[in-house]
């Protein structure tokens, strides 16, 4: 029997909205906005679209019409009164209340900030500038729009069966994924797969797929919407773009070299236990620990974002046992480019030498690599970062130089302030 | 949006009937029961399973209760009132009105005989006796009920997950096929696979999937109520229980001997056009070949249905040479254990030398080979088949001696009748 008032409903959508939640988002959004919002909420920040594989031509794949209109549809956008519930009520990471009343509210008036959409040859430039804490919210509704639209625009010219065989090989390679992981009884793995999926409704199979498959190695989803409606845990702690932006307000050498701890003492006036987790590689992972003051010696783990990973787990560990701590007390997130046999490689290298969790992103929410011909759904490597705040502008090193971004001189400075050396060049596939 | 009265209504269903409708059946069984009920009305006829997979111990697998819903559910059936307009009104074979008036009031009124049901050790003793007409229709449900029933014992342990990854494979699997055959041009491909499907749903999902992949490659489907869902042909022409029965009925050796063709001089009375196709192999090809009647020269088409089916082509395109006639002009059904391989084999081998079809059954319904543990849903060879007329069992030889059946002095007599020598053993896999 068709259900005719669906149909009906369905009809009248002028769009497909790609994002139809303020918190179709990444759970460590929501709590750095908090922390912006209570630390710099009249920061003036501008996030900007980057394509680095500029081999893929976005402005070319998707129409800007249908680019506009989803991010129009974004802008319309506030919290539900069940998304609210949610976040008030809900426990995040063993604790309530974790979203303070007065950002609650002002989360509740939220409307997304005014976007700058215009064609380079065959890029977009995507901007989104205003207070800290409205313009970051772009990042991943953006993120997740693009990469979308970008899937739309190739599985158009399709049939029917063709894209039901699609999906199914596609789901069929998650599966096969999911299978070699639920042989580890020790795996904790998150989906962090938000900003670059293949759709929405992809990845709310992937963390079903996992829920099922993988039982308590599944930890959780770093989507708000998702862990909401699957009720499972959102996970997520905090990214490069505090110390970007620390950074960038900071007036001096000597305030430059303090801003990465001053973000973490501003983050540990809010959150400790599994929340304290060190992101230590936005000027360079070493620097960071042979400098870092005492206090965040007792911090419960770091997250390894950029460089050869088992290399930065041993720089860790050895830093950690420098200052006077057991690892095996400590935890490492892995969250950069994984894929199945790293997950399992890092793991069986780490076991028992230290706490270890796994945030899986795009290979696990976009694996459509091999799928269709010329590979025109494979995933590539989209990012929308803080690049200036009040005028000046940001820089981000980390421990792979491919991932470095900002002018030249800047980039520069930073290094010789940080004491960056050498790096090893790791190729940014995602 | 929910659709509550679909739920409601489908929570009313004490079983899901695998079978639902009397026409959910192949299309050469109503062509068949028409000509019985026309020239053999009277004749009682006894239907029996044979699981020639011995080691599949049906018994322990099915549930005699469930077995027993789903085959009192097909008795219950009858024909509908559109089900009645298709079979009355549709063109078959380019021929408007193929089922006449007297053969319809019949079949409206009809309601399928008891069947005798008894467990004997891991295996079924499942027959049907009644007049022929009516007790030829069970062949086809019962096993396609029986497949089922299968089917559903091995996915009944499976989770959610795991049975959509299950099917995302075998879809897979299937278009894979589908698209190694679209790139033929010159290939006439029909759904043969009805009795032993994997279940109803997955053989209207194959018949779909041919439809989209193959164009005009697809010439249609034996399952007459797909085949009206679907709006593509109804294809089938005559099987070995009409010689079988008309065998059985023979008062003399003499009589015997012409059976096999006095079937087919029942058929040209109703008949003609792609509906002449002869089924030669009942008795063994060579023998049933060089009695033949001069009338069968002009004959259609011949389909192959056991023994190696290049051999066999080889031989019914000299028959036809022999006969003063060109094979360029003339019909090859392949019809016996066919996959993609073999189907692209024969046509390239005989591509030009005669005009070629494919019916594709059991690998295309039903490929779960490999997908589960042990093999489990892997197709078997099951067959219903009429063991007796009018108190005297039926024999068939076939072109290959492991698919002979009847009482050994029966079928010592059939081979001295009908002349067949040695013949080569082929493996029966479905």
């Amino acid at each position: 029997m068709v259900d005719i008032a669906t149909r009906v409903y369905n009809h009248k959508w002028k769009i497909d909205p790609i994002v139809r939640s303020l918190i179709d988002t990444d759970f460590y959004k929501l709590l750095m906005c908090q922390s912006v919002f209570r630390n710099k909420p009249d920061t003036n920040v501008t996030f900007s679209l980057i394509n680095r594989s500029t081999h893929i031509p976005l402005a070319d794949l998707i129409d800007e019409g249908e680019l506009r209109e989803q991010l129009d549809h974004i802008r319309t956008l506030s919290l539900s009164r069940g998304e609210s519930t949610w976040l008030r009520g809900n426990m995040f990471y063993g604790k309530r209340q974790m979203f303070r009343s007065d950002f609650m509210e002002w989360f509740e008036q939220l409307r997304l900030p005014a976007y700058h959409l215009e064609r380079r040859n065959d890029q977009y430039e995507l901007t989104f500038e205003g207070s800290w804490p409205e313009a970051m919210l772009w990042e991943i509704p953006a993120l997740s729009v693009l990469m979308e639209l970008r899937s739309r625009a190739v599985l158009k010219g399709m049939g029917r069966f063709e894209l039901q065989v699609l999906y199914a090989r596609a789901m069929t390679k998650v599966w096969e994924k999911v299978e070699r992981l639920r042989d580890v009884d020790s795996l904790k793995i998150a989906d962090f797969g938000t900003r670059r999926r293949h759709s929405f409704l992809w990845q709310d199979w992937c963390v079903q797929a996992m829920l099922e498959g993988l039982g308590d190695s599944f930890v959780g989803t770093s989507n708000c919407l998702i862990a909401m409606h699957r009720e499972v845990e959102a996970i997520g702690t905090n990214a490069h773009e505090l110390p970007m932006v620390y950074s960038a307000l900071a007036d001096s050498d000597e305030e430059l070299a303090q801003a990465p701890y001053q973000v973490l003492a501003d983050w540990q006036d809010e959150h400790d236990g599994n929340l304290q987790v060190i992101l230590p590689d936005t000027y360079g992972t070493e620097g960071f620990l042979n400098d870092a003051p005492e206090w965040l010696n007792q911090w419960t783990g770091i997250r390894i974002d950029s460089g050869d990973p088992a290399t930065g787990a041993e720089i860790v560990i050895n830093w950690w046992k420098s200052r006077g701590e057991d690892p095996r007390e400590k935890l490492v997130i892995f969250s950069d480019g994984l894929d199945v046999e790293k997950i399992l490689e890092l793991n069986t290298q780490f076991e028992g030498r230290v706490k270890i969790a796994f945030g899986w992103g795009t290979l696990l929410t976009n694996d459509f690599r091999g799928l269709v011909p010329n590979d025109a759904l494979a995933p590539f490597s989209l990012v929308c970062k803080a690049i200036s705040a009040n005028g000046r502008p940001t820089v981000k090193l980390s421990d792979n130089p491919n991932k470095a971004m900002g002018p030249a001189d800047e980039i520069a400075r930073y290094k010789r302030v940080f004491g960056v050396g050498e790096q090893e060049a790791v190729e940014v596939v995602v």
